[in-house]
């Protein structure tokens, strides 16, 4: 009988412990457990209490006793269920396999979260991870590998793309959707002679992130290589934003000090698909409610002439960005990779800076980058459901 | 003579301030102002230094010496410029009205910054500001308006609009564009039997916000009926949820502190444009670099039943929660609406939280919301581009 050679948990004894409000259930793999009365009764899966299409939880907060406790407590008699009936007159059934998940990945604390981000220095030259484009169309196990390496590594070169625009938009789509901006879905960055904007122009641009302008500043920017110049130059240059940021807070904790808690804004005017005056200040280094370096906004060209210190503070200001920037370009943190033409490089907005080294505009013809955005959300969703769709296991906020 | 007429400002005397590395000026109105060295430098607008065009900074941070200081300086003859020989060995030139201009709107400290927001109960019901559809389409002067309001009041009423969909998109479209997410651009809320979601259903939705289950939560939601349900109920909820937190910060500051330090995880798995599995978690108060509070996010439906505290800590973060919900819901801070067909309402999605009352499926036919998000981002750029546009001063960061 299958039911014997598959078990599951079962469960040896289930009683309440007053004092701390807990449902204490004994298991029989010898361990024990104990669930909060109210987050139980939260957790209600009738269909009166949850909406099981849906996954919403119907129950309201105004209708939830915190102070609900169990009346009577019952165990199934196959030891894989519980029914409770709480003091607010309700019934609720729970399985020994929701009651396991859910422990497994429940009350853990928010302050001991992992990450698997690991911050790199110039040992990545020569060694940016690589990905053929064909697999990640046709391949979920090789996207997804591709993205929890951008998630993970910040950096990641796709090649063998076919030289034509639209290829970063079918890879959005794929994801899920390119981030709109004022600059539209996915965008040429094509050198010319009229530039209207430093990145349609041969110059060198000194490592930055884009659209620091944005109080939502796009996640991820992929950089399509359409065309490459047919001179030198024009090779693509990367820093690892957070790397620089942990060694400045050592070696210059004041400095460190300034960049977290000065806004810096950003500005940019003009008109792309539409009319815009996109501007945002907030202070290079972003925290989460942990305390955590969570974002990196810096782009000297974009930093608006105004400034939010008084004058006495401006030359501190000044001597932190630019020690900032200083550990940034380091050699031994700096990388560099000259696109081939059908290379894509992708990578975190919101922690790796980006440039490029300067070149000329040849006489055969223009520069072409098919640019586009996509955001964490999009990523992390199509993470979780590419493993879940592959069997595998997930467990990260 | 037009220039003798509006002369703009003037120069009496330019010094240079040693000690504070500073270009002490005298206008001829009396007023003094002190320009730091390496600001000054640092915002040269020879072709070199800067992209008129593109308005970006060609200096880099790596280019400029934070230490410069003026070999020379000397005032044009019409006393409307400065020219000053560079310790880099770069001459710049500021015009009076550039250098008027940049210190009437720098220097600020970034802590005394003002907002116009304010704070609301009540004393909203019945008196929801309200702008004709047509008006916002054609008149510039009123958009702006409406949307300072939207900023400022955090929600608007729109009526007089066409009975079919494709309206929210348009107006989008009007202010920037529509926020994509896992439900498209625009997208309806219809009222079904089959509902495979608590909003297409014809319960009451509780107070909430929208998508918290997003890292980038849409910053408004727009919400226009195309049709009402035609017996009783369906009314739209809403509350001001800064002004619910900042009571719950006089009356329970434990509560606050546990909804401004505890992660709370919102979830949405499913299909609707494609496969999703969205989720994340922060607490139900963020707040800025400056510990101001910046946003709400709080859906009890699409709460994680997991939780990321410990059992010992659970009950005291439903206690927090459920002080919140009801401070919400107090008459004194709750107002509803019952749209018109025709109607729109439109809220900030991170400060005022939105519900309805249950309805009756009608035999007549379902309820229908044509919905869709727009982006702060948006919002302030057509703020700065209309006020421009129309010759109002701003500044606001």
């Amino acid at each position: 009988m299958a039911a014997d050679l598959q078990p599951g948990p079962m469960i040896d004894s289930v009683e309440k412990s007053e004092p701390d409000r807990q449902l204490r259930v004994q298991w029989n793999d010898g361990s024990e457990f104990s669930y909060p009365y109210v987050w139980l009764r939260d957790n209600c899966l009738c269909p009166s209490c949850y909406h099981a299409q849906g996954k919403q939880r119907l129950l309201t907060m105004a209708e939830l006793d915190i102070d609900v406790q169990p009346s009577t407590i019952s165990m199934s008699t196959d030891r894989k269920g519980v029914t409770v009936d709480w003091s607010d007159g309700h019934q609720s059934t729970f399985s020994t396999d929701w009651m396991v998940q859910l422990h497994k990945s429940s009350f853990v604390d928010g302050a001991k979260e992992k990450t698997s981000r690991h911050v790199w220095g110039s040992e990545l030259q020569g060694n940016i991870p690589t990905f053929a484009f064909e697999d990640l169309l046709k391949n979920d196990a090789i996207l997804l590998e591709w993205l929890e390496t951008l998630r993970d590594t910040g950096l990641v070169v796709t090649n063998k793309m076919p030289l034509c625009i639209g290829q970063v938009k079918l890879l959005g789509d794929r994801i899920g959707y390119l981030r709109q901006t004022t600059f539209g879905f996915d965008f040429p960055i094509k050198s010319r002679y009229d530039d209207n904007h430093v990145a349609y122009s041969g110059k060198a641009l000194p490592l930055h992130t884009d659209l620091p302008h944005f109080k939502y500043t796009p996640g991820t920017l992929m950089l399509h290589c359409v065309k490459q110049c047919s001179g030198k130059g024009g090779e693509s240059h990367f820093s690892d934003g957070f790397n620089a940021a942990y060694q400045l807070r050592d070696e210059d904790p004041e400095a460190f000090e300034v960049l977290s808690n000065t806004p810096i804004d950003f500005i940019d005017i003009g008109y792309d698909t539409f009319q815009f005056y996109t501007k945002y200040g907030r202070p290079v280094f972003s925290f989460d409610y942990k305390g955590n370096l969570e974002r990196i906004h810096y782009n000297n060209g974009t930093r608006d002439m105004r400034l939010r210190v008084p004058q006495d503070k401006v030359y501190k200001l000044y001597k932190a960005l630019k020690a900032y920037d200083d550990i940034l370009n380091r050699p031994t943190n700096k990388i560099s990779y000259r696109m081939a033409e059908g290379d894509m490089v992708t990578f975190d907005n919101l922690r790796v800076l980006h440039g490029r080294g300067e070149f000329e505009l040849g006489v055969s013809g223009e520069r072409h980058l098919d640019c586009g955005f996509v955001d964490w959300d999009c990523i992390n969703s199509k993470i979780r459901v590419l493993r879940e769709q592959l069997g595998m296991s997930f467990h990260e906020y």
